[in-house]
This record gives C-alpha cells, structure tokens and sequence, in this order.
C-alpha cells in the first residue's frame, strides 16, 4: 500500500470514528482520560526507554542542546503529562451546551449549540507531551484526531500512542478516535494535507518553516500561528516601576518563546532617567538593545546601543535581543503594532481608563493586555486548561486554543410545527 | 493601469480603511446607515434607470424570466432595500462586546471581546439587494468591505454603490470603507481572490460555478455554502398533521431555494394511510416522488412513484421533485443525514424529548430543527437581521451568517502589573 493509500485509509477511519466521538457522553469522554492517563503512569519505564532511543539517535545526527532538551522525557515530565489528562478531565465539556437562546415572535426557540468540529489534523514537532495534550484534549472536545509528529521524536509518540490506545480501549472506545501516522516519511504530510474531504481543520504546531509548507500545501482550514512579534507600550501616565518589571518579565523571563516582548514602544514624554534606567536593567540581563533615533538621542549613554533598522520592527528575535522605539502618542504606538505586529500578544502600561479601553478596542491582535506580563498568552493561564495551539488567524478562534477552539456553534430550532408563510 | 494592479490598490485601500473602520463608534455607524438609506429612497429614479439598462442588456443576451426576476429593482423593491439599513441600524452593535470575563488567581481579569475581522471580499451573483445588506453589515459590524457583483447588474450596483458613497461622505466617513469592483472583466475576481496579504475573509454568494471556482483559486479564508440538501425526518411518535404540514411547506413553499426540503425520511412504523395521504398531497401540488423500495411496498399506488437512485440522496433538486426514504430507527435516519446531507438544515417531527435531544446533539448540520419547517433557516427568521451568507463550513460561524459572523473574539487582559515566574 502506498503511502497516500495508507494516509486516506487513516482519513476514513477518523472520519467514523468522529460521527461516534461526537455522540459519546461527557462521563465517558473523562472515562477515557483517566484510563490513559493510568495506562501512561504505568508505562513509564518504557516510556523512559522508547525516549532514550530518540535521545541516541538525536545526538547521533548532531541535534543542538535546546532540540535534544525539548526532545527528553524525564520521569516528572512523564507525571506531568499523566496529570495534564486529569486536568483536561476537570474542564467543562463544552459540546452540547446551548447559548443565545430565545423565543422568536412566531414562538420558534432559536440557539446555538455547541459540537465538535469534526476530525483534525495535528501536525507537529518535537516535544513529546503535543501528543498527549492533543489527543486529550480532542477527546473531551468530541473530535477523532490524526496526529503526526516529528520523526526525530517517533519512538516516544509510538510509545505514548500505545498508551492512548491502551487507554481508549480499557474504557471501552472506539480506538480509531485517535490515530497517529506511524511512518516518519515527509510524503504522509502531504498526503494529510490533502484529505480535504476528510479532514475538517490543520493544526500545525512548530517551526516557521512547518507553519509555511502547511499553509501553501492545503485547502482544509488552518489554525496557526506564523510570528509572535509582541509589543509593550509605556504610557505616559504608566507607573514607571511596573513598566519596567513588566518589560523585563516580558523579555527576559523566556527568550525563545511565541508571548516574549521583541519591542517595546516609549511615550516621548516619559522622562529620561526611566528610558536610562530601564536601558541599563536589560543590559544587566545581558539584552542587547536597537533603538530608533529619537531614543538614542535621549540615552545618557547612546554608543552602548544600535540603531534599529526598519527590518527590527517586524522582527520575532527570540533571542536576548530589544528593539525600543519612541512615540509620539497613544495613537502612534496602535498604528506602529498593527502595521510591524504579527496580531499575537500586545501590551499596554497605563494608569488611564480611556488610554486602557482604546489599546484593548483598537489594537488587532489576539490577545490585548493592560498592565500584565505578555509571558501570560497562554492557554494554561488563561484557565482554558492545555492548548492545542495559538491562533494569530482572524477568524474561528484568536489566541490560545482549548477545547472551546476545538468546537462551533450550530443553531438549533424548536418549534411547535410553525411553517413559513 | 492593469486590472491586477488595479484591484491590488482597491485592496490596499481597503486595508487602510479597515483601521478607521475598526475604531468607528456606534453612533457614527448607524448615522452613515440612516444616511445611505436616505440617499437610496432621493436617488429611486436614478436606480430605476439603471436597472432598465441591466434589464434591457439581459433581455438582449435571452436571459431566462426567473433571472430576469431576481435582477429587477421595482420601487416597492428599493424602499424595502432602504429599509433593511434602517434594520441593520437597530440592531446591537458587536463590536466591543466583552464576554467571559472572570478572573484568575493571579488577580488577572480575562475576558474576550468582539472584533472586526478587517477586509471583506463580497463576490455575488444578480440579486442587487446584496449590494446593499452587505454593505450595511460591513458597516455596522466595522469591517472594509470589496463588493463585486455579476456583470448583468453592474449599472444597478454602480447607481447603488453612488448611494453608499453619498451616504458616507454625508455622515463625514472615509468612502474607501465600501468599495465597489468597477470592471466586469472575470480576471478581477482572480486578482481579488490573489490579496492574501490585503483581504481577511471573502464570501462568495451565487450558484456552484462560483462557489467552486472561489475555493480552488483562493487561500484567503472563506465563507461559503455549496449544496443545500436539506433532510425532514418523521420519527414514529410525530403529530402526523404536524408531519404533513411541515413536509408541504418545506417542499413547497418555494422551489429555488437552499432551505427548500429535498428528502424526507419515514420511521417505518408509520401507518402505511399517512404515507398514503402525504404522497397525495404532494403529488396534488405537482411534486415528483423519488421513493426506496421499502417505501414504494407499501404505497398504495406504487406505480405512480419512480424509485430512487443512490445519487437521488445528495442531489439538491432545487425543483418539485423530492426523495423518500424509510428508515428503521432515530440513528438510521441521523446516519442518512450525515451521510448523505449537504450540512445545510435538517429537521426532526417528534413528540419525543429525548428523540429532539439526540437528533439537536447528533446530526452535523447548520441548522438542526425540531417541529419547525426548515424554511425557517434564514438569517432574517432567525433575528439576526440581514444575512451577509450561509455558511455550511464548520469553522467560525455555522448557519445564517450576519453581524456576529463578521466578527471574531480577541481576549483581552487586565491586570495590576502582574509577571510570570
């Protein structure tokens, strides 16, 4: 069987198993969850194994420390993917609730209820816990999922897999709910991709590169996230203390992560010692910083930093690297961050109301914050329990998406027999 | 200048306006509103001419009376267009709306709050009332939008589209909010379909021709319903008045339209005399019957009936012809449904809770009724004033898509300078 043969075989089998996870009732759903996350508890030695295997062959390719440290499995990392079931477990099931409802004159019942999206794709790479965040959280939301991982990290997926299905099958369930494509060759990506008869969303969680192939290979919709290019911007009236903790939290708390600040943006009539002081807090860190030319003109010492060229603003660093650009108002920071942002996480620091409610109103972006930590964009702190993902796309879901992201809403309509006239 | 560059400075226009659209109050929307409407009753003998003009050109190329029909603009036709602005005017605003909001242990408020989607594409087929509740809602729900209607229409909607621009300079808005595709060269709708970098969202509305060229020529996001086969299921505890009632107005009330009924489906411990009296009663308003073997042995006259094809289950007649099927229980007939139907609406009768319950939880459709003819599934019936599409895609909105439709949730956070640790 070829491949393509063997990935619209997977497509089929997710396409039934979803018409039966869409009807499974919420006891049996956390059922399930439970009984895989006890199948991997009790595989962890294996677990540890089937990890150690990927480790071997990883350093054997020559893969750098930060690849090899996202690949490793250890045995509290595997407690904490255990328990990250048991969190899913907790959340609300949102399928089946009913909101907006009410009575039309005619006396129809008019509402939408929520329901599963279908069968999803997940195309991911490494970071072994994706697995089980996915197939966890595409249970309790009622969706069959195809998942395809890394092949740098097979051994532990087809370990964890066994588990899923151990799980599934302990609690009496269909095990075709949650399948993973077992061949690490890069044609079964494309295969999926183009199941667009099956498959009703792409979820690709990874590099840019993953995120660009799956983009321009399929017609099935996508949920994704190309750049985090997130700002800061102090106001005016912002208490100056916060804005700095807030700017190094939002810095230097993570540097390779999708919510850390890559610019932050001045008010002009915030005074000197602040920008000097804040400069020498993030040369403390060891952040190095590229500044527009009104900045520098104000900087007690102007050739310890760069200047910034216009590629800086659109710039995702990831790295210990600040772009820092002055503006002239309010209006001049919302008209900087939608034109250079990636529509990711933006924040404003601000003792204002007015200067408060315009940020959130006006800048287009996933997540919009007053006075917190852009380190907070995500799904666990955002109470959504695991995320499948962040969404900087505009339309179905914005940020960090959970279980309600993996839903939508239908209408129901309950009469008493009223026809159109 | 060539039409690509042409509609790529339509686009990019579009996007400029999209930022002053996104800020608008309330109050300056529904003025523009109430101001396009005036303009359109002033301007009803300037619109009058137009139209002439369309007509005389389709009647030159023998356009067929039922498109002649939809392309006509009478003056009772314009005060009702006129009018529908003044709906959209009255009804609440989404944008801004903030829902969820609860706060974390942290102290964080977390909420999510309505949005603009940015730049609408509108690509449309005769009907010129489209022109304008498309507009209306573009407005009302603060996006930019590009309207390209059929060719046949085109001196309607350029004396329409006069109207809208009168009405926004009136109300001192930026007229770029709205823009109208001038030419009626076919290669404009591929350059629109090309602004992935401009355009958001792009609802195409008209028959499948388009609908299907939309979705392979785009990689923009899409709002779109193909096939309206939509399904009445007859559970055996149904009030048979009822049954019959809802089966006639479905099938009958009108032909051409997507919630028009296509196939009903008879629990097969119905009494053989309702299959009887409903076959007759719709064989006397002209209706076609396409009936299973199963239900053809138990027809009184079952010579009078055609039996059915397996394509008969997905095709959309659109015409007085409908599909019958016996089915053995509730999951047959949901299972039919999902097979087979188009995710468009579908209808139970039943006096049974817990049958209504199973069938609003299970069949995957848009609009899932009970008791309720499915002619019901309109954006207007369903209050939320014009409809700017249906949508039987599953991601974003499902069913009637109107205001909220065209708008998406960011989340937004506020907090008191909180960092991660």
């Amino acid at each position: 069987m070829s491949i393509e043969q063997d990935i619209r075989r997977i497509g089929e089998r997710a396409k039934r198993a979803a018409s039966a996870a869409r009807k499974a009732s919420t006891a049996d759903k956390n059922n399930a969850l439970a009984r895989i996350a006890a199948a991997i508890k009790a595989s962890a030695e294996a677990l540890l194994r089937a990890n150690a295997e990927d480790l071997d062959r990883a350093r054997a390719a020559g893969l750098d420390a930060p690849s090899l440290d996202r690949l490793a499995l250890t045995r509290d990392g595997i407690d904490s993917i255990s328990e990250g079931l048991l969190q899913i477990q907790a959340l609300q099931d949102p399928v089946g609730q009913i909101s907006q409802l009410s009575a039309r004159p005619n006396g129809l019942e008019i509402g939408k209820m929520r329901t599963p999206i279908g069968v999803v794709g997940i195309i991911y790479e490494s970071r072994p816990n994706v697995t089980i965040d996915a197939a966890g959280l595409c249970i309790k939301s009622g969706n069959a999922a195809i998942l395809r991982g890394g092949s740098e990290c097979i051994s532990t997926n087809r370990a964890l897999f066994e588990c899923i299905q151990k799980g599934l099958e302990d609690a009496g369930m269909e095990d075709g709910w949650i399948q993973l494509v077992q061949t690490t060759d890069r044609e079964a990506v494309g295969a999926l991709l183009g199941l667009d008869d099956l498959v009703d969303l792409i979820i690709p969680r990874g590099g840019k590169g993953l995120i660009e192939r799956v983009s321009r290979e399929t017609r099935i919709p996508i949920l994704k996230h190309l750049d985090g290019n997130c700002h800061l911007f102090v106001h005016e009236d912002a208490d100056l203390g916060m804005a700095q903790s807030l700017v190094l939290n939002g810095k230097t708390q993570r540097y390779a992560v999708c919510n850390a600040l890559e610019t932050v943006l001045l008010h002009r009539a915030l005074p000197q010692a602040f920008l000097n002081q804040l400069m020498l807090a993030l040369q403390a860190e060891g952040v190095e910083i590229r500044v527009c030319e009104d900045t520098r003109a104000r900087l007690a010492a102007p050739d310890q930093v760069q200047l910034a060229e216009v590629s800086d603003w659109s710039t995702e660093y990831l790295a210990p690297i600040l772009a820092i650009k002055t503006c002239d108002d309010l209006d001049d920071a919302i008209r900087h961050i939608n034109q250079y942002g990636s529509n990711h996480t933006d924040v404003i620091v601000t003792a204002g109301l007015s200067a408060a409610q315009q940020f959130l109103r006006e800048v287009d972006s996933s997540s919009v914050m007053v006075n917190a930590s852009s380190r907070f964009a995500d799904g666990f702190e955002y109470g959504l329990g695991a995320e499948i993902g962040i969404s900087t796309d505009k339309l179905h879901a914005r940020g960090p998406v959970g279980l309600e992201g993996l839903t939508s809403e239908k209408f129901v309509v309950m009469g008493t027999g009223q026809i159109r006239s």
